[in-house]
Parts: structure tokens; C-alpha cells; sequence
């Protein structure tokens, strides 16, 4: 079984996503600034993953404090030195925030209870993810079309969250309650998620998956082949906007300029409510040899200028439906999302 | 000066454009069969380009016929030969059946005279592309905004021609006229013609260019960053239909989305007026390992299924205009092109 986080005696040990599907390596951070470099080099990627890295490595940066300083300043400098990671995905500001209350409501016990208290913490979230991952899927398995192709794009899979993953989960509850499915994976430049991620772990659950560069998606949308599209995603504005892997817009108008619906499965986590609509949302632009280097090889002329945005935002127009843990919203968005915001499950 | 394709006396000499940009190298074929195998194999690309190919191909069969065998006979089987290389380029029937022709007519002179008359044409074909493509620069560069970006997908540049280019030849044409222009290229996976052919050919104009992925042209499009867009074709049916390499349609649709306009760029040779839409435009499948490794490096896992169709064809609805030698054609095409088409220049 793939483990894609997981909390142990040594440390936060990960699979190294930068080395699939070639190598199946793990890595064990020992201290929350390895968690964050694991973070900010995408060793861990994927919204839902990072906020649950973001939550160990506060409890991890916890568990190593200097008794010497003030745990109070210790935890601001290991809380922003997370932050500082990556900027799109709010799953990972969500994560520090979980722990950064929790943390305050401990105030004045013991170090040894606090520690103790957040790593609790820290493995609840990861496991509430995988609980929060199936309830996806079960809400999601009823909107795909049995026989159909189901396109997704970059990897929103068991890797890119603690286990079962939110657009592949929809995917493999809908094979589980006994759904005929087939993938088209978009290959997903410049990091290649969907040939290295997504194809790798559909192969590992015996879905059909097939591998497509990201600019045959429309080809295909248009040709009738695609029964419908299911994303994640990595900030969703209130309005319903969702900001997730470059390219996403582009499937999204192409799915609707040829009438497929376009799903988009992610955790309530995923929701920032703060942002009216998508125009807020920060997009992180990474750096140019991701695109001018495929695995260490050159693929352009040396001094080639580039632009590389890890995000695009899709309009809320272009999505069908968002599939969280607590139900299907549909527009208008800001009213449905704010009330699955506020059901107790 | 890059050179794309030569009549030598050593034979036809092509730069290897599946080693650019990291090797400028040059391949010297000495028979017909080794003018397929480029065509085939890539190492001449471009629909203009595969016409002159296809042209010098003929006529080195003919300089390298067996006097003891029947000429017409040979005359068959080389132009069998070349027209099965590659299905869509009209370009490359279109350049075997002028030379055709021309044999047609000279049949019954002397083995020297008709040898020595279809390597001129050949050399005629060459020749007349470059004029061809600056007159498509002319009549393009009108078009294309001052102080504007200009989104290209592919390489439609010198390299996929004679020399010039169709939608490069557009822009070069535009920034000879003494307007500013910058270009976005699409890197086109999964050959990456936009990568390695077309950033390499603007850094030798001095023309600035910057690489982004074919996912990522959607969002620059929504930004309104993007003033127009050129590519090329290979082939274009009667009522304008384009069919061009994999992901044009995707980018007119982005375009159309956007109120961007979306020019094509083609020599006249590359309509096709016997197809009355683009549903009969035949669409190569290209080979698998083509998606699952970059420059020989394996990028998913072993077992992927693929999909690999090189080309897609572009609705007309899409298409704002097509750019030709003979002018600039706009809705409705049936008429437009067919005008065109009988226009003598």
C-alpha cells in the first residue's frame, strides 16, 4: 500500500513524488525546514498533502524546540517558515492555521503535553484526510457516467493527499460501487503529475488509464470521446472560481465549449471565503529550467525567456459541480458553498 | 544563413531537425528512400517543408533510376513510396503530384532531358516556397497589432518551409515593417517544436521569445496578454476547416473564448479542394514512445497506454482569417478560398 505521508518514531517520512514513476523512494524529514524544502521542491505536492506536511512539520519544528527559547517565538518562526513555502494552495495556510489554535488553547501546559497534543493533532489531520477523501468520492461516484472516459488533468490522486486522493477518488469510488471507468491523464507539463502520478497509481488499482500530451485534451473533448472531467484544486474563492494545476482553464473552456461537464473534488479545507472571487488568488510562478529541462535535459536553446505559473484560475461559468466531503455544490456558488462551509457533518 | 532543404549534387541536404536546437547537423540524402525516411522520421518537418521534400524526393529517384527497368514503372513506385510517409500534409501529394505532371508531359524525351527537367522543378518547387511565404509576410503583416505579443503553436517557421516560414514569416514580416512584436511559443509537446525549432529560430532573427506550455496558453490568453495568434497548416479543407499539428484547435478555442483573433498562414498548395469540410482530413497517429519519453528519457511508467494523433483539425468557425501568397481569405471560406484559389498572382 502507498503511503504518500506518514507520522513516525524517525520523523515525517514521504514518498519523493520528484522521483516517480521511476523510483519508489521515501524521505524522512527530521526537522520542519526539511519539511519545508520537501514542500517548496514538491517532494509532497497536491493541496490536500501539503496542508497535511504543513500541519506535521508545525509538530515536528514543535518536537525539536530549543528549551532554552521562548516556545511562543519558536512556534511564529516555524508557523512562517511553512508559510513561506508556496503560496496557492490554501490547504497549506489552512493546516498551520489548524495547528497555530490549537497551539493557543495549550498555552501555559507543560512543553511535554503541548508537544504531545500537536503531533496528535498532526496525525488526526492526515487521517481525517483520507475520512474526508472517501466522502469525496462517495458524493462524487453518482455524477460519472458508467462505460464512460473520465479526463483529469495533472494528479489530484492519493499522492496529492493522504490517501485515496479527491478527483482520483471520485474515480475509484465510482469503479468500487462498480462503474465501468476509463482515464485519459493529461500528461500535465512542465512536472509532468499526470504521466508520472497519475497514470503510475491507476495502473497500481487496475484502471485503464491512457497518457495524453495536455494539448490533445481538446482534440478529444471535441471528438465526443470524454464522458466528463473531474479535477481538484488548490484555493476555491467564494464565488467558486477555482485556482488548480496550469492548464485546468484550458480544459475547463473546452469541456464546455463541447458540452461535458467539468467536475472539480476538493476538501471543504480547499474553500478560502476571504476571497470574493479568483482575482485574489496568488499565483506562484516557478522556475524557468522546469520548463526548458525535462528530467536534467535540455529541451530548448541556453538564454530561452520563460514564463512558468504553477496556477491558472477557471471562472466559476465553467464548472459543472464541486464535490466535497460534505455534499455537491453547484451555482450559484456563493450561496451553496458557504452553506456546505457551515453543515456539521 | 539556416538553410532548411538544398539540391546538392551529393543529394538533398536537410538540417536534422530532430537534434536541434542542442546539434545544428545536417543529413545528406543520396536516394528516394532516404528522402521518406526523413520525412518519415521527422528529420524534415513542417507541411511547406515535406512538399519540397517531397518534390527533390521524386527527382532523385528519377537521377537514381535503373536504365534496364521500365522508367515509368519506377516514376510509380518512387511516388508510392514518398506518399506514403505521412498522411495528413496535402502539401507533400501536392508536391509529388506537380512532379508528376511535369513527367507526364516530358515523357518520351530522352532519360537525360526528363532527369534533368524534374530536378529543376524540384529545385523551381524550393524556390518558389520562399517567394510564396514572404508574399504570405506581406499580405499578414498588416494584421498583426503594433506593440503586441503574438501567440504561435508549433513551428510554422523557416524550418517548416523553404525558408521564411508561413506564421513566422507573419511576424518576421510585420517586425521588417518596423513593428514592435514579441512572441509567445507554445513548446508542442510532444515533438516540442515550439521548444527547440521556433524559440531557436526567433533567437537568430533577434525577435524576442518566450516559452511557455501548451497548457499555460489558455491563461495568458484570459490575461489579455496575447494580441493575436499565427500558426501555420497542413492541410485546409474547402470551407476553411484547418487541420494543423495537435492542440491548434484547442488554442482557436481559446482564442474564440477570449476575442482574440486567430490567423492561419498557408501557402495555397496546402488547400485541399476536393475535401468539402475537415472530417475527411486523415490524422496521423504517431508513435507511443513519442509521449512516454522526452530525448530518450522515460517520463511514464513502463505499460502506459497512449494516444498520439500529430494533428487536429480546427473548425472554421474558429478561424478569423487565412493568410495565403494570394491574399487574406475570411468567412465565408467557400467562397473566399476558392477565389483565392483561381486568383493568378
Amino acid at each position: 500500500m502507498l503511503e504518500t505521508i506518514q507520522w513516525t518514531p524517525e520523523g515525517v517520512v514521504m514518498i519523493d513524488q520528484t522521483r516517480l514513476p521511476a523510483e519508489e523512494t521515501y524521505v524522512t524529514c527530521r526537522d520542519y525546514l526539511q519539511v519545508g524544502d520537501a514542500i517548496r521542491t514538491m517532494v509532497i505536492r497536491g493541496a490536500p498533502a501539503i496542508g497535511v506536511a504543513a500541519a506535521m512539520g508545525v509538530a515536528l519544528g514543535i518536537a525539536g524546540a530549543d528549551s532554552a527559547r521562548s516556545l511562543d517565538e519558536q512556534m511564529e518562526i516555524i508557523c512562517a517558515e511553512l508559510a513561506s513555502t508556496r503560496p496557492t494552495a490554501v490547504n497549506l495556510f489552512w493546516g498551520i492555521s489548524r495547528m497555530k489554535k490549537l497551539y493557543a488553547k495549550l498555552r501555559g501546559l507543560p512543553y511535554e503535553a503541548v508537544r504531545d497534543a500537536l503531533i496528535r493533532e498532526a496525525i488526526l489531520v492526515r487521517e481525517e484526510d483520507i475520512a474526508i477523501n472517501r466522502a469525496i468520492g462517495r458524493h462524487g461516484a453518482d455524477l460519472i457516467p458508467d462505460g464512460s472516459i473520465v479526463l483529469t488533468h495533472c494528479n489530484a490522486g492519493a499522492l496529492a493527499t493522504a490517501g485515496y486522493g479527491t478527483a482520483l477518488g471520485v474515480i475509484r469510488a465510482a469503479v468500487e460501487s462498480g462503474k465501468k471507468i476509463a482515464v485519459y491523464a493529461d500528461e500535465t507539463r512542465p512536472f509532468l503529475q499526470g504521466a508520472r502520478l497519475t497514470v503510475w497509481e491507476l495502473q497500481h488499482d487496475g484502471i485503464p488509464a491512457t497518457l495524453i500530451t495536455d494539448n490533445m485534451a481538446g482534440h478529444f473533448l471535441h471528438s465526443g470521446k470524454i464522458g466528463c472531467i473531474v479535477v481538484g484544486a488548490d484555493r476555491i474563492a467564494a464565488n467558486g472560481d477555482v485556482a488548480n494545476k496550469i492548464g485546468t482553464y484550458s480544459v475547463a473552456v473546452l469541456a464546455k465549449e463541447n458540452n461535458v461537464p467539468f467536475y472539480v473534488a476538493a476538501p471543504i479545507s480547499t474553500l478560502d471565503l476571504t476571497l470574493a472571487d479568483g482575482t485574489g488568488i496568488p499565483i506562484e510562478e516557478r522556475n524557468a529550467r522546469e520548463v526548458t529541462h525535462v528530467f536534467g535535459t535540455r529541451v530548448a536553446p541556453v538564454g530561452t525567456e520563460v514564463r512558468n505559473p504553477a496556477f491558472d484560475v477557471t471562472p466559476n461559468r465553467y464548472v459543472t459541480a464541486i464535490i466535497t466531503e460534505k455534499g455537491v455544490a453547484r451555482a450559484p456558488y456563493e450561496s451553496s458553498l458557504r452553506d456546505l462551509a457551515q453543515t456539521k457533518q
